[in-house]
């Protein structure tokens, strides 16, 4: 007798099919578990001998019922599985589905057994929630309704993001749109490059390579619109973006800033319509980083008035010098400057490559760095100068020069002191860098979210499948990369404004700013498009959709332009000179100082109460926030600063101290950037007038400073600034916010405004 | 008169010298600072007024010293710095200078002048002694001197990683060595792939891809040697590896392990030779982890017993497919079996997709996926069926069939345990993957440290530039990734092991554990060639450096063979299946168990002695690691299940309940894996033998183990297993023991063997 035909003749046993159908269709159920409930068959004493034995039966490993008997099975099972009542109990089920087959004297004893059939179902520690609710079909979850809102007008938010720079944003996005700018494949070097210049050259065309340069030069001396471009243009290719930056930013403006009138008036203009390509060849194969240290010399000869410019040895060869490959005929060459044989530091000299036929200068040799790991549209090279000779006029004199008499000549006597300044005058294309990074991370997070959203995998059982984006892991991984990125956007328009509007005084504080917000944004890129890429699975490894060339191409953006390591330990020593008087003379009214300082935050902020405090209204209240971090600033600055002098007091090599020191001094540059951007972000949300989009953004600030306040809480709670039920509260709050921002992701991303064509990511669309 | 003469005229003067040079050539001094220098040079009552107006002069902004001043300064100074008994003060260094010019009378004019001199030197706060010791020129400074060291004997080191496949791993590297196969230029698609091709034919007539399959079918049953193969040839081409691994791995083992003799016969032999070059066609668009989604038909027509594979929308396409652009001929397809209108689940089934010339099988359709981020010598491709008709034979039918009364037939009655048991049987890609990336990370590091202890940027004033290795955050970001590494390979040949030698009941725990060491060590991986390339700054971007084609042929390692956040999901549910009874049913006496597991945790770790334990001996003590570890891994787990518990309690939807907790989930698998891979770690220290080798491991290990410790500081902050002062004892031994690894590095990655031709990498050699 078949399993169907026996149940049909003994009805009261439905009662256990709900039980046996979940036993069975779970894998792992374990040998125990299966004597156990033989045990409990054994003891109903209202089945008879042949009932026990069939369902005993049913339990036999050896002989497991077909897929079709358990097919069969759930169909019976869901004929009842609507009714109400039913709750979480397979038996209460079974006991329905009996009632359906039998008759109201079979139900009676069943309802006399239900003590004990339940017992079986609790030690079978089965979840009957679970099972039950699975039997009955499709069912809405909270994670399948959660969907896209639109709680705020993109427009506005787009108009609120762009300032006043949205004229000359929409042009530019207008000139990127157009099918002359369509991509081209990047795997053939020599198409890319020219392609790349084409693009460069119609941009020069359109007045914007000259557009920072003074009006006479066919400028229009907007240096902010310079930097607006570079970060446009950065939603389209970014070798295109690099060169560019090369051209005009770089060679323009080192021949603008370090130069004199001379020298604007010969090269500006041509520069600026890309007439005259060329490069900057500062870096060397040996020094990077340390920039003092390059070896190529440039030797002044007062007889024939001319320098002449060498590469001593092998490794002090210009290295990745971009536009030197192919294209330039000029290159600004940074050089050792020595006058009858005294050493007078680095200098700047414009040196001839190549003529406009590609004919190489005499004594210059060019090799091509050949294929890179991304903006492969660049033509970067290596440079080797073999007594090169070029007139005294050559040499970029506005910080240094030779008299007529064949002296030197400078404005600034310190060594040290010319070379910053120098250095500083360059501080723009710490600008551009990460503006360009943070625009790639919007084009990233567009496709990311975009595909998030559309894109379902898993499902409640029975229900259909759920977008990826309403998964707790996949906002966690998303959302605080999306607020971080809005929190730069205001970040790094403080930093182009207090670039432009500069005095003598702040400099070196704008050099700290803009090294700080460079080494965090392009990490922050960095991280950010790594992240999109995973988040797009298969599909962010198919180099259509994009995510391949933005993160390939800001690879090289922690590195270039100063290695971000390299540039957070200059942040953090500038923070210290905030304590030089204290540092080289710490004495007991300084100290004294301190305690007061400290002191006054364990009033204010480190009372139990505060400590401990952990309802929304206090950790969403910007002052809070605004108080971790600088309590995080100033706390890890002193202690750093504290650490060095005792370790120098004792005699240790301020160079040794400094290495000692190298991983708390990078926690001292984090936190200043982190306060500096929680700053911005928290002005620009009180400055919104607009009621939605002051909503979001707000929403945005919040997960930026909790996410960021998470991430360091093993340090808040080594300082009891924090008890361990805060942090918890934090991590519950920033899930949350997540979830939130999840509604209003595709929106957030939307009001990006980037052109379809340059993401062109068939998976963004 | 020059400075220069006046000097010499007024001797005493010189005292001065040494604090204006430091002041001028310090670019930081501020107005207020020259106001305070000036009011107290006035009141230095032993200055002639003309001897003061000089000084000065010297301080007036507006005409400083010029830069040749400044030479002649320090050239001076110098003459004297050297001089014993000088200190850290430059008043003293003044007074030594001034007594070189002066005489006896002079002399002691300054010393009663001394104590308002060193006043002055105070208020200015400089750092004396560093500038003092800056004029002493070359000193040798503790960062400088590091370098490796040789403390154990390389070749036993890389003889106790191979273990016992020495001879193959032998015999894989002298071929993969062959000048044949030298990279190529990866730019053009279809040269590449067209040589990766070739590269595994050759390695199949060496009967490398056929080595796991039975003697009768070309091979020596010898699955280990198939896994140190990929993992040996991942030290060079990464799509060669991958095209390896779906040829012999997923094409030929899904006919091995989803087949049944007759299957084996037609295809094995075939399949490991490359004859019979195959596909894996699992994924399609819309399905990609949910693998039970897949929406291709497999409808069996029982008249003329075929099956009709058939792709039912466009996003049911087969999608990434590897071999399928080009190569394949067959393929491995799942679908879901259909029999009278009936749904049996996922079946696997054999599918010509072309015939050995290249032509398409009838009904199929394949298209090309394009360059790809990497493994772009891997042709991935996308397939449609059109109604395929294949024989009934072409069923992979070894856990579900077609009998000849055509009836489904199966081992496994549960449609879901049938899937798992599938599936399971492929869990072999998930142990090859993760070996294949942590090679990967092996070579990363081989080129990033040899590098970092070559490469010379910065160094002590005076001094000679100091390895990027001997700097304390450059230790920070590679020391770490090489203990991980390390530990990764002890912790994936226990994986290995574990998985050669399973039975049927431990195959769950397998599972688990492979999907969480792939996740685990695939983003390792992607952390550990992201830091190599910023560790080697512009030659880490150029191509030649190999860290280009590292980094991207790797990066969808955490996506493919499951997606990793997927993975570590599924570990976590796995890990909870513990819980089961307690979960279902947590009744009193399951709580007190609990409590009890707790508190016999609190009594002997969490004393408040313990926590606040700081001592190396403590810290290094394998146990003390060890406890840390598995009480984080038992607390996250038991607390996710309460969570879980008390949503799905409260009502709440089960798939909303583990959507809520996936975060919590995830840190479940990760404090898993973390304690698997210590225990494997501590294990492979404790057998090793030889004592420098075991030294260095320990050194390794205690790395790996405080370093997550740190990591997950917070967490152990917040349970109050760990104080503030326990956390930053962890902090500086983390410091220390990358200072000590530091001086093994170079050894360390050595002892790895990679050969030359393979790194390939300029900056390694």
């Amino acid at each position: 007798m078949t399993s169907s035909a026996f149940l049909k003749n003994n009805p009261n046993l439905y009662v256990f099919l709900p039980l046996f159908y979940t036993v069975w269709s779970d894998a792992v159920l374990t040998p125990s578990e299966v004597a156990t409930l033989e045990g409990l068959l054994r003891s109903q004493q209202w089945l008879t001998e042949n009932e026990r034995n069939f369902l005993l039966e049913q339990l036999n490993p050896a002989s497991p019922p077909s897929a079709d008997d358990l097919m069969a099975w759930r169909d019976e099972i869901k004929k009842v599985a609507g009714q109400p009542g039913i709750k979480d109990s397979l038996v209460e089920l079974g006991i329905r589905l009996a009632g359906l087959y039998g008759n109201g004297s079979l139900d009676d004893t069943l309802q006399k057994a239900r003590p004990s059939l339940e017992k079986i179902e609790a030690t079978l520690g089965l979840i009957s929630h679970e099972a039950v609710f699975n039997f009955q079909g499709v069912h809405d979850t909270i994670t399948s309704q959660q969907t896209t809102r639109l709680s705020f007008e993109i427009e506005k938010l787009t108009q609120l993001l762009e300032g006043d720079q949205s004229e000359i944003i929409r042009k530019v996005k207008t000139i990127i749109s157009d099918p002359e700018f369509q991509y081209i494949d990047s795997g053939n070097l020599e198409t890319y490059r020219t392609h790349v210049l084409k693009w460069c050259t119609y941009l020069a065309g359109q007045g914007y390579g000259a557009i920072a340069y003074p009006k006479e030069f066919g400028g229009q001396g907007d240096m902010k619109a310079y930097f607006t471009i570079m970060e446009t243009l950065s939603y389209h290719d970014l070798s295109m973006v690099i060169k560019f930056g090369v051209q005009f930013g770089l060679w323009g403006m080192s021949v603008y800033f370090l130069g004199t009138q001379k020298h604007h008036k010969k090269y500006l203009k041509d520069i600026g319509t890309l007439t005259l390509p060329g490069c900057f060849a500062m870096t060397e194969t040996n020094h990077g980083s340390n920039v003092k240290g390059i070896e190529t010399t440039a030797t002044y000869n007062h007889t024939d008035k001319t320098f002449t410019i060498h590469t001593p040895n092998e490794y002090a060869r210009k290295e990745y010098i971009g536009n030197a490959a192919l294209h330039g005929q000029l290159a600004t060459v940074f050089a050792k400057l020595i006058l009858e044989g005294k050493d007078y530091g680095v200098s700047a000299f414009v040196v001839p490559l190549r003529d406009k036929n590609g004919k190489l200068a005499k004594g210059v040799t060019i090799k091509d760095c050949g294929r890179k790991m991304g903006l492969n549209g660049v033509d970067n090279g290596i440079i080797y100068f073999d007594n090169v000779v070029i007139p005294k006029d050559n040499m970029l004199d506005r910080f240094s020069g030779v008299n007529e008499d064949g002296k030197f000549e400078s404005p600034i006597a310190s060594d040290n002191r010319r070379f910053f300044t120098m250095l500083g005058t360059l501080v723009g294309g710490r600008i551009g860098i990460p503006r360009s990074g943070v625009a790639a991370c919007k084009s990233g997070l567009t496709i990311a979210i975009r595909y998030g959203d559309q894109r379902r995998q898993f499902g409640p059982e029975g229900g259909s499948e759920v977008p990826i984006l309403n998964y707790r892991t996949h906002q966690r991984r998303l959302m605080p990369l999306l607020a971080t990125t809005y929190a730069l956007h205001f970040g790094l328009r403080y930093l182009t404004e207090r670039f432009l509007n500069r005095t003598e005084e702040e400099m070196q504080e704008i050099e700290a700013l803009a090294a700080g917000l460079k080494a965090f944004a392009t990490w922050h890129t960095t991280d950010t498009l790594q992240e999109c890429r995973e988040a797009c699975g298969g599909k962010g490894y198919i180099s259509e959709n994009k995510i391949d060339a933005l993160k390939n191409d800001t690879d090289i953006y922690t590195t270039f332009e100063g290695d971000n390591t390299v540039l957070m330990q200059l942040v953090a020593k500038s923070r210290l000179t905030e304590f030089r008087q204290e540092f080289g003379n710490m004495n007991v009214f300084t100290i004294l100082n301190y305690v007061a300082a400290q002191a006054k935050t364990s009033l204010t902020e480190m009372n139990p109460l505060i400590v401990r405090k952990t309802d929304d209204d206090h950790l969403l209240d910007p002052e809070f926030q605004m108080n971790a971090f600088r309590y995080r600033e100033r706390d890890i600055l002193t202690s750093a600063a504290r650490r060095l002098k005792r370790h120098i007091d004792s005699g240790m090599d301020s160079f040794d101290a400094f290495n000692v020191c190298q991983h708390h001094l990078l926690e001292v540059s984090f936190a200043y950037i982190e306060r500096i951007i929680l700053e911005q972000f928290q002005l620009a949300v009180k400055q919104t007038e607009d009621a939605g989009c002051k909503t979001v953004l707000k929403c945005l600030c919040d997960l930026f400073a909790l996410y960021h306040i998470e991430k360091h809480k093993g340090w808040y709670l080594e300082q009891g600034y924090m008890e361990g039920v805060k942090t918890k509260a934090i991590r519950k709050l920033v899930n949350q916010l997540c979830w939130e921002i999840r509604q209003d992701a595709v929106p957030l991303v939307d009001a990006f405004n980037i052109p379809d064509s340059c993401l062109s990511a068939p998976i963004a669309q």
